[in-house]
């Protein structure tokens, strides 16, 4: 635990603070406020590899809302709150009374009145994933300032339909200890790509939270993909003026070629086009199953014209001195693994998989950062005394 | 702290004890009993408001068994569980064996060999629920005394066909404290009356509940409803022979508008004839889905009769002084927010609204409570025990 | 406590070790690792039963992954989890993005970044589960290897194909106590058979697991069914060969009433012929529902011809002095309870259906016992400590 006090230093030099706040987008967070998840990340990591207990909490519920599958998520958040001391209850809508027309404002409140915490996954309704989080928020604000609630939970963003700021975290921290710190991103290319799936609707919020992300640090960010998969135009609006404001470059083009010259990092991806995503979400809205089947077939056909958009060895040797870094926030399709032809090929895939393995590693981590800032206004007084307490995680 | 040490002993002066007794209906307890459940609700209540933890288990399970949906009983029970530091592990039983034909007394030994508590709420089939519960009693008896079990674990009520006494208890804490004190509800008249939904089947054991338990306190419990939405008879006599011995009143009559007439609180809530819940639950049995279809249609056109029974401005204005407490366990039919045309109009529920979140935020409390006092035999030693170690629930 | 310093003598006495080392088969443990886990069950059992916290861990996940229903492994594994401070978290594949082909390999470090232990139920698939587990197991060693895992989580098989070793295991700490000592056990006969039940499909790891593990302790083991419903050939062998090492017998016969014949024990219970789960195994994988209904027909059909294979009072009578231990893993196809005929009649089930929900009960202390020895070198250390430091689980 050498470097403990350093981490120390280094959160308490972020002068951020985070309580009370919750962590809906990264483009809502200062530059600082960014760091200080990132050093308290590391500093509950380094707990945990020590064998030191991080439980902050002796009880309290952590809510998770999750409006779609996962896995990682799911596990990271558990992982979070149990190494805080929080014990996840699942807000299953299926199993409520939600169906019965109960409105967001009073769920929020009634799931509240012993909770600390809520991650919320909810990425598949263009135009409703963010908006359900603020509308839950408010509903919270209100419960706290009437009496009804005697603390206010905090949000925490699993994936939303505009960001998915714990994978672009941990995406951000896996960059930080790849290269050596965060100063060491400052000119470095990192390509996001569109890639050919042989699946559609996926959502738009991973891409959108590279970009919204990594041009916070002066990276050169290029945002690629076949014409007409674009993202939402307001967060590449972000993405311009925050590379601008960094001194970093962001730029938009049309081949994964072009954008893989150069690149320090690439991120092949598939995600649905924005318009496409559009008219899925008032299918959706409407349950209109014909209409969705429709599409998903037009979308298809359309990916189709873009199989060559694979991150496979030859595109990879375009890249800086052909050793450019692979990310992907998983599960990729990869060719000839997961299904037939995908997002990158097996070879490139297997060079690069524990490094993404690794990278997913810092999920959990990043959500108890998350978890912790949100619920103490001075963190590091509470690591101090996590350590200095020194007790086992596990008995020794 | 300052007025734990009085609500000890208030505690303390109920010489009431619960320890080991499964809390099934209200009108099992003596009122020393239930006074005993609002204080140690209230005691531990306090703990918490002053991040004081309130653990008592180091470690733990308690069983829940939803064999209807739920979403505020649900995280109630899961809150009051985290509270006093014992895990929830909910029986599915889509997702257990039972479904092979297993019996209710080997279940109920299989989920305890390290239980300390079980939770059930079975509300769907009429003259079932309240029996369910008993068997499982019967059987957790005969595992403790075989030396199946190395202790019995407690059963809590979490609303069955009879009665929902977590739920009529937090609304008696709720008046309890609204009123300035139990002793204040004398003589207070509240009216537990029926109200239009859209929906059929709703459970009786609500309004039954607010009758078995509010007709104990002196209180003047008016019940009324539209011919033929008449509750299970035996509990209507329970409340008539409570409101006697309590020194209270006991009431039934058909209309709302004369039900509201110098109300103190009014409970307007729909239900289902028990006639009708009678002939749904014989059809449950039977999985006759037509005939559940027929009777459905059947009985939202006898609703539909009475759409006028809806608490609105222009009857609340008839309560005393116009001004009586609207209660509601939620989540309510409220026209034009949840539905068309409700047991609440809009500008009614959004006036009262708040105070139907801070009502079910005692809930929670009271499940704990019950817990808490049926699994110590001396709940003022425990609190104070808790109270003086001091241990923070979040790190302070 | 007089003989829990006797108790921690045993365990050391076993000088065996089960550090670091999944969980999959019995027979791959040494006779002394097996009493290893049957000593270390016993001292949990009795920190528990004497109120003293039996937590080595103060944070930490415990993963579920069901891939078949289950009410009591379930709830043992729950259990054993919460009783040394571990947090289930189910692995609910069909929440999960699994379905979007991941790999193994993937999901398995996935969900082990803050993991201590892993339990697994994979018993449909014949020639699949025990397989998986191996998969799961080798994925772990290469993320610890490659540094994407703080710690490599153990394995514990809560079923699988081949066997069923916490169910033995179980059903041995029953025998122990039942007959007063593992010594006792030398030279008594336990008769395993097959018995009629009105479903088919049942796995065949019970049996294995049982003629697997009961030849290890020189009791004279007989296999009976009626011809055509054998077991898996390799676990025949490794039974014959373990009667031969520990210098008991090991008999296959196709009549149960030859042997029930001076049997001290009975194990009656239904399984799918292994020729019909192979059959089975592949219509499951091509997903042939219609195969599966032929399947099923002819095999129920086969089934009835024998219904004679009834655990009955007169085939009781047959056994040592009439006295024999009836033993089943439940729940049970009892005749006039759970179903017409069955494998057991109603007066010899209800006999000896305390004693079936005792040997159930010794389950959680088995896994967690079994996770103990995983996670921890020195057992009797931490079982000391834990009795040293005398925390009560149960405020007192």
């Amino acid at each position: 635990m050498n470097n403990f006090s350093a981490l120390l230093k280094k959160v308490k030099s972020t002068k951020a603070n985070l309580y009370g706040k919750d962590f809906l987008l990264t483009w809502d967070k200062s530059r600082n406020e960014l760091e200080l998840v990132l050093y308290v990340a590391e500093a509950l990591k380094q707990l945990r590899d020590h064998n030191i207990s991080a439980k902050c909490f002796d009880s309290g519920l952590a809510i998770s809302n999750f409006r779609d599958n996962s896995t990682r998520t799911r596990f990271s958040f558990a992982s979070a709150c149990n190494l805080l001391g929080l014990e996840v209850q699942d807000l299953d809508e299926a199993k409520s009374q939600i169906a019965h027309g109960e409105t967001v404002r009073e769920t929020a409140n009634m799931i509240s009145f012993m909770t600390d915490i809520i991650g919320i996954r909810d990425d598949m309704f263009l135009g409703a994933g963010h908006t359900y989080m603020l509308e839950v928020g408010e509903a919270l604000n209100e419960g706290y300032k009437k009496g009804v609630l005697a603390q206010r939970p905090g949000i925490v963003n699993l994936q939303c339909d505009i960001d998915h700021p714990t994978q672009s975290m941990a995406d951000l921290l896996h960059l930080k200890n790849y290269f050596g710190g965060l100063d060491k991103l400052k000119g470095k290319k990192i390509t996001m790509t569109w890639a050919y799936s042989p699946s559609y609707g996926k959502p738009l919020s991973v891409p959108q939270g590279i970009i919204g992300l990594m041009t916070r640090f002066g990276m050169e960010v290029e945002l690629a993909y076949p014409e007409g998969y674009s993202l939402i135009p307001d967060v590449v609006e972000t993405a311009k003026k925050n590379a601008k404001a960094s001194g970093g470059k962001f730029k938009v083009s049309n081949s994964m070629e072009e954008a893989f010259k150069n690149a320090d990092i690439v991120y092949p991806k598939s995600w649905a086009p924005y318009s496409v995503m559009q008219k899925r979400t008032k299918l959706l809205q409407a349950g209109d199953k014909e209409g969705l089947k429709d599409l998903e077939k037009q979308c298809l056909a359309n990916n189709a014209k873009f199989k060559n958009w694979e991150c496979d060895e030859k595109k990879m040797k375009i890249t800086k001195r052909g050793k450019a870094l692979y990310m992907h926030c998983l599960p990729a399709d990869i060719t000839d693994v997961s299904c037939r032809e995908g997002e990158v090929s097996a070879k490139i895939f297997e060079k690069y998989r524990i490094e993404t393995y690794i990278e997913a590693g810092y999920k959990p981590y990043i959500i108890a950062a998350m978890i912790l800032t949100n619920r103490f206004k001075y963190p590091v007084k509470i690591l101090k005394t996590l350590c200095n307490s020194g007790i086992h995680r596990v008995m020794a």
